[in-house]
């Protein structure tokens, strides 16, 4: 199944618990906008594609829901839903880019209620099939920069999980796996959600491409060894200028990438490029509950003393001038990135 | 209570069990000197001052159980003894450091099986009495390093758990911390066996040290924003040209610090510097086993597919030209180090 959707049986939103796997495999549905905007707060769902499904889908759900009349009040309830949508969580730009899409042509929309909630139905469905397709242009696209018998980093979980269905930069990896490249992943386990070691090792296993997990402690070893052919990673936002945004972890990982002579790849769907902030210093970084860092046991036991206390900042700024390049479902870019990422988003903007 | 000593009352050596520490606080005693060298292996004591002891103190337990009548035979199963305990683990030098130090003395004593024994317990203790003051020279030393107001990453674990008594570069924050400094800490939790998480917050709270933890993945998030003002950590060798080699993670942390023009310091005694190796590549890296990495569990299940594999280098090697100084007991060393270590080793050797 995809990752999310939407069940026309029952209009309601479905989707993985991500929160519960590789232990169990468990759909769980919604029939509310603010739970959406509830499950992507407490990442039942995550990964910037999936969550920005999720908030369209959020939308369809918030038409479903309005009890307006009159198509000026159901804008205004779509409107209200889309603020709680995009509050959910603060960093990805995606949220906010599928609220601004649909909400956008509702601006603009002259058809009636029933219609305006259909119409809403169908934007959200367009977004998640063509995130699908995305994926797949960029995989094709990024399959070309690995090789035969690469050693592969990948951080977090960027796979179907992370999207509506077969990912970014895990996308690019099965991709070429599946065109015979024989790829060998080292998994970052991606502390302190464990994406990698949890969810990435989990799709791995069901494409039965190798890997081994690693902790994320352990990239630099494997980078100075030599033994490491590329690094690859998706984004939660990538500025203007090409700085990007990405799960925590990815900044030093980059680094030392960069220091060791090993490329650096982003794949990012163009949705996730935010044109609007010059540089990855104004991207807002979400700190999240210390729980997260502290709530893992080892032999049964907490791994602090009781009254610890933790810092959680979720994401960090790789700067572009360490990105050996960006994977667009529009093209390969690489650096300088400002001028060629901006015509990337006029050529999107002109053609949609 | 220290870390490791001898319980003259039943000739038997008491160390704290550092695998159940913060939930449990509990002293094994054994009267083997191979159950030293396998709580070694299996890190019950970890740190490179602490397993150097554990080393001299073995040689102690050998002397005890050894049958022999005749010196020659004495001797004989010392050199045995000291094989095993230096096998113990391979990339901390401070093994092979103690066992030589005692067995130099062996090999050149004139005195019967009785004396023997007495004089090799008594040249561990002295080992484990100078570590003491070694780390407390090293602490006033470093101290002088740090200012009132710091923000300070620390990896891994260097307290008074890696030592007999009041640590390495946790001993140096403790005594700036006693002088009246204050001084901050971020704690790499220190995957995969979280001795951040597990040992050093739990020194920190009994010395009332302001600490938070974090992922060892966060810590390029804190260097990047300008509100960390060093970076300190042990080792577990150093070589000649002053590379160190030191916990997994330290190379990522140090060359992101570096990065961002955070200072990088080692805190080390001379025990832990090996002239014999030219530089950090020619030291050996133990793996450990996967089981450290997969076995954490979050919400009470495995982190990952029962059938994951994963990689577990317990080390790395962070090259010397990103180390703002090397303090040792016998002062803070600058770059460029390999004169400079060779001199300080030549001064200890012409002392001793």
């Amino acid at each position: 199944m995809r990752t999310i959707e939407w069940n026309p049986q029952n209009n309601t939103v479905q989707m993985i618990d991500q929160r519960l796997l590789p232990g169990e495999f468990r759909v769980v549905e919604f029939d509310d906008y603010r739970q959406i905007a509830k499950a992507v707060t407490e990442m039942v769902i995550r990964g910037a594609p999936a969550i920005g499904a999720a908030a369209a889908f959020g939308l369809a759900l918030a038409a479903k829901q309005s009890t307006a009349v009159k198509t000026k009040s159901l804008k205004s309830d779509l409107f209200d839903a889309g603020l709680v949508l995009v509050a959910a969580r603060p960093t990805a730009i995606n949220l906010k880019w599928a609220v601004d899409r649909i909400l956008g042509l509702v601006r603009d929309s002259q058809v009636d209620c029933d219609a305006l909630r259909s119409f809403v139905l169908d934007e959200a469905q367009r977004i998640a099939d063509e995130d699908i397709e995305i994926n797949k242009r960029m995989a094709s696209l990024g399959a070309e920069l690995l090789d035969d018998g690469d050693v592969v980093i990948h951080h977090c979980n960027t796979g179907s999980l992370a999207t509506v269905d077969w990912g970014t930069a895990l996308g690019v990896i099965r991709t070429a796996h599946e065109s015979g490249k024989r790829i060998h992943v080292l998994v970052d386990e991606t502390r302190p959600r464990l994406q990698g070691a949890r969810l990435t090792a989990w799709e791995l296993e069901q494409y039965s491409i190798p890997y081994e997990i690693i902790s994320d402690n352990a990239a630099g070893y494997f980078l100075s060894s030599g033994m490491v052919h590329k690094v690859i990673f998706g984004a939660d936002r990538v500025a203007a200028n090409g700085d990007v945004v990405n799960k925590i972890g990815t900044y030093m990982l980059a680094l030392t990438a960069h220091a060791n002579n090993v490329p650096v790849f982003a794949v990012v769907p163009t949705s996730t490029i935010d044109i609007s902030v010059m540089d990855g210093s104004q991207i807002p970084i979400e700190e999240r509950p210390p729980e997260e860092v502290l709530g893992i046991t080892l032999n049964g036991q907490p791994i602090s003393p009781s009254t610890a206390k933790a810092r959680n900042p979720a994401f960090d700024i790789t700067p572009a001038e360490i990105i050996s390049a960006i994977v667009t479902e529009r093209g390969i870019v690489t650096p300088p990135y400002r001028m060629k990422l901006k015509d990337i988003l006029q050529e999107r903007l002109e053609e949609s």
